[in-house]
């Protein structure tokens, strides 16, 4: 399992299992001098952490970060930052029977084909527990754009049928309601359905958006390592993704270029895209308009109906999968669509410094 | 611009600009014995060659490969394999009103505001004729795959607001209309609307598909690596791609788990997805069943449409890109999805191989 | 500091100060199905710890490692590995008047310059113990190889004046006495001069030497990752290196062709080289003979005997560091070396594995 | 062969065989804004022609580089540079016999056992022919390091036993010799030796070393990237060269700490050391002193004196290498240490641009 480093300068490496001793992430790369606390991390930390509504499940989780190396005297140091949260309770005896089987939807078969066998405690690897490397790193990450101006803002876009109304789009009312959305009407209705669909014994898809502003210019790099190619991989990468869009996303395959293209005209001096059909980049590289990526979930593959698969005796079963497990799977993941955007673009950033050979020979003569 | 490298096992490195001596691709890594000529590549090369069709650009180009490298009596060495194709004509006297301003939908603004200038000739970098080493490369992928008995199959899915049907989809219609899709009816409308837009001078989009059939299980490595987000990246980073799909994609959003989830049932003694909304992997790695992915493609940004803009002297300005464009970009471009697809399942098949013990074990003893 | 990995596919990444909570290591890459414990880390920790001789400092540390993630049930799954070692006592006191000035032949002067400032307990980052983490990798990286029949045999050659007799080479010797040498007679005399230099406050520099046996052939990539390339990055990056060597090393510029050339003979049906100046290697790849090579440690930077620095307020001191200090860096040493050859050849014989078409094709069909 | 690509943001692909279409390499990652012709190019390949004097092969080579990508009215663009030295004359002829059999002390035997089979023809990719690449991209990375007040110089420092001396040492001498000796009278005996042991069908070793001067401070990654471990990696992957030392090198073994350790006095305001057995680098970082190293050549493999080695049908036989060849390697290859030094040493310069957050912030309000 050579896929858990992420990066290039900015580089994260990711560990642990759900049911282990504990799940963490390596930071190697992160710039000196960036003030930075175990609660940073945390903040982040309890955005993904269930029990926060009655959407999620009610499992008790107290992920608390600690940070083990990389910071002196409440500064990052250069040197890799190590963070770690240990597991609490290990039930291991909960999931016996899981051991037995494929859950449709998991990873289960392909973890069996690839390794031989697998750690079947609470999903292993492949928990959503994976992801909390990921958003303490993003956290590091997020920090380190603050500073330099650039800013993040993730939010439950649509959850099935229902979808946020631009027009009332209000930022404060994200962190009010449990599902993320900055609209509350939007929420109400979600929630319904949620409810509904858990009484169904089912679950519910659902969408993330995220926006970033302050963005430098020049951004990514052109051919394969465009910064929309690297947010596509960084997002992708989530379990439960099935779709990604920048911009007007899948609906240019139906647009026509004269609307599409965003129009340049001067403001302040500088040129400035008219409207963003492009979602912040052209080339590859950001253009200075906000950065707008969608990344589309999948239901949560646990539900309580009764579904067929086989066993590894391999005989045709059918399987109820019981347990707490949340109906709907975006609410928590907003979070970690944040912290794989902020990862993806302060790696970015730290590699466009070296593009100019003036700002370079600039750069060592102060 | 460190961005021209892909992969990891199987690294492709491209270069060259639209109007610059050539553009060529060397292949590190590639597995040696693999009979290659190239007329293998050219083969693949001739797909994303303009002046096919009525639909697409009159110029006359002839972009024949050599190989210079890496190829012995007809087989692959195991050296870095560098393929070229020299451009023929360099009329940069075309472009010389393209250099004063930026083009909408262009990289013209963002690779000025990273390095300080471009090569404006032809779009430069940033050019269609970049994708030439991506499909040189993926000839070589795809031809290993195939000698591993994996399948691509790609076509234009949709342009504007005609879609292919499924149930008349034609294997061999692909061939036979320039337009690459598999139902001859959807081509002959979707070519009259290119007409009709062309006409009003302006572009439009479409989307293309690719099936992957034959995979081994277990390709890709979870977390960061999956297979799908390395497919992700590698889709997102071909100019024009705003929307990538695995699957049933976007639509996950709306859809319930107790449908989304694809059952296993045993067929000639192995576990078998009887649906596949997952579109091929599960947790990142390959089920089984075939990889089905989308890209969906902007529009031509350049269009003969008056648009607004602004020049490097900072003024607006009211432009009209003259020039001979393709109004659409998805059909020559089926190739480069083909060939990046390739790409991405190659590099992974190969890192594969290190994931298990005993068979590695096994790889050593004979 | 983006230097904290190691490797392509069996990567580590290591973190961690002397005086913070801890240090670790985290292997991404590592194959399934390994049997691992950590004992098994533990074995080749204790060789790197002080404490075991008069020769080493009696500070007293217990270096008690932890495994986190990776493994299950006794066997490596494929994920992530990661292995903690907490550090028990953290007298940061101790070390607040280096904070003030560079010591000589000590990282504190370039930590200051690159990162504006350090972490000065102990030395940070750039103590002695940043090599737990290598050492805790390389342990697994070892049994991963002597599962494939390759074994390293790792020593000391000769510290100061006082050289082994290779004539009188016993192996068991080196675990006998505290100096790792392979000959009781020379490890005597070394430890007469090291008591000698202690007395008059000074240190003493040596060397290491490392034979590997049962390596496969072909292992290496030609031209720059050879694995003599990637065996050398791997030792000069562990602390006070000054020199490597392969097979005669640095002897080879006095050498002539017709005696440095290793002459090939049939054996057992099989070429098999009669001499081995090379050191085990021919353009870069494995020839079948012991790999043997050699790193030159200086001697221990901080001494007793006054020494003339600068302060961090520009001024001219006169220092004698104290603490208690090992006179010789060799012998604790030798476990590092023997990690970074296990973590290069582990690494190199993974990527072997993709060379072939002919053995990738096999692979995949059973 | 993954092994043909070198740096993490200065990346150089090289390619091609001693007798193929030509040899080459893309630079993916230089800055944009350097002046850079092909005449900066061949004045360095220039460097490694044969014929330039009697100790060298007659063979008569024209290695005229042609830049075919990546500049753009005389600067380089920032897109990738590839550059590519077409050969002559492919006389495939003259190696049928090598074909059959392995040459001591080359990889003709290595090859073999990891690919399968080899292009024969003149070495193949093992060739000295495959430094092209790697004199080519070091031409431009040394001409980028120049804009930035870093400068190398490189030589001959021993042939057999004739060493130079550094109290006569000339820098002028250097381009006067044809060894390349900054030492007339050692350059005259040790051309006396070459020609004595080529009159006996043997071959002579010797050492290069290679002086980096205006070293910014802090240049190199502690732990696995330091400069000096990257440069050892960079040396050590240079065909034949089968020792690698950083300042007093090999000779630090048994040296004292009291002696060994570089003293630091203030000198204009800053701090500097008042010796240099370090070879410019503390901790794995640059120091400000200038960077010395070393790198130990066998002698030349190919002689024309018998030698007992097997063929291909695994019989014992006696051959002896016709052709011609040079009886010694270094001078040849003063200019492939210098371009790796200069690959190295450029890519550390620009990955040290994002060790500090207060650098960046400054980088990014410009």
């Amino acid at each position: 399992m050579a896929g858990s480093i992420f990066g290039k300068l900015f580089r994260v490496t990711t560990w642990g299992e759900s049911h282990g001793k504990g799940l963490g992430v390596v930071i190697d790369g992160c710039p000196a001098g960036l003030p930075l606390s175990e609660e940073d991390i945390q903040l982040y930390l309890n955005r993904r952490k269930p029990g926060q509504s009655v959407f999620s499940t009610p499992r008790k989780e107290d992920d608390a970060v600690e940070i083990l190396s990389g910071v002196f005297e409440g500064r990052t140091t250069g040197t890799p930052i190590s963070m770690v949260v240990f597991n609490k309770t290990q039930r291991s005896q909960d999931y016996s029977e899981i051991a037995s089987y494929y859950r449709p939807g998991h990873a289960d078969f392909t973890f069996d084909e690839k390794y031989g066998f697998r750690d079947y405690r609470g999903g292993g690897r492949s928990s959503g527990r994976e992801t909390i490397g990921r958003v303490a790193a993003g956290a590091v990450a997020a920090k380190l754009l603050k500073s330099l101006g650039v800013e993040l803002l993730t939010y439950t876009k649509s959850i099935g049928p229902y979808e946020i109304n631009y027009e009332t789009f209000n930022r404060e009312e994200i962190f009010r309601n449990s599902l993320y959305m900055p609209d509350a009407a939007a929420a109400e209705k979600a929630g319904e359905f949620i409810m509904q669909k858990r009484k169904e014994h089912d679950s519910v898809g659902g969408m993330a958006e995220c926006i970033v502003t302050g963005m430098p210019t020049g951004i990514g790099e052109p051919v394969f390592d465009k910064l929309n190619a690297n947010l596509a991989k960084a997002i992708v990468s989530i379990g439960a993704v099935k779709g990604f869009e920048m911009g007007d996303g899948m609906a240019v395959a139906k647009a026509i270029g004269s609307v599409n293209n965003d129009a340049f005209r001067m403001k302040d001096g500088r040129p400035e895209k008219v409207t963003n059909h492009s979602g912040g980049t052209l080339g590859g590289m950001s253009d200075g308009s906000p950065i707008i990526l969608r990344a589309a979930f999948k239901p949560t593959p646990s539900i309580l109906s009764e579904q067929q698969t086989v066993n590894k005796s391999g005989e045709d079963i059918t399987v109820s999968i019981k347990g707490r497990h949340d109906p709907i799977i975006v609410p928590r993941a907003v979070v970690v669509v944040e912290a794989m955007v902020a990862l993806t673009i302060a790696d970015a950033i730290l590699e466009n410094m070296t593009a100019r050979l003036d700002k370079i020979v600039e750069f060592y003569k102060n």
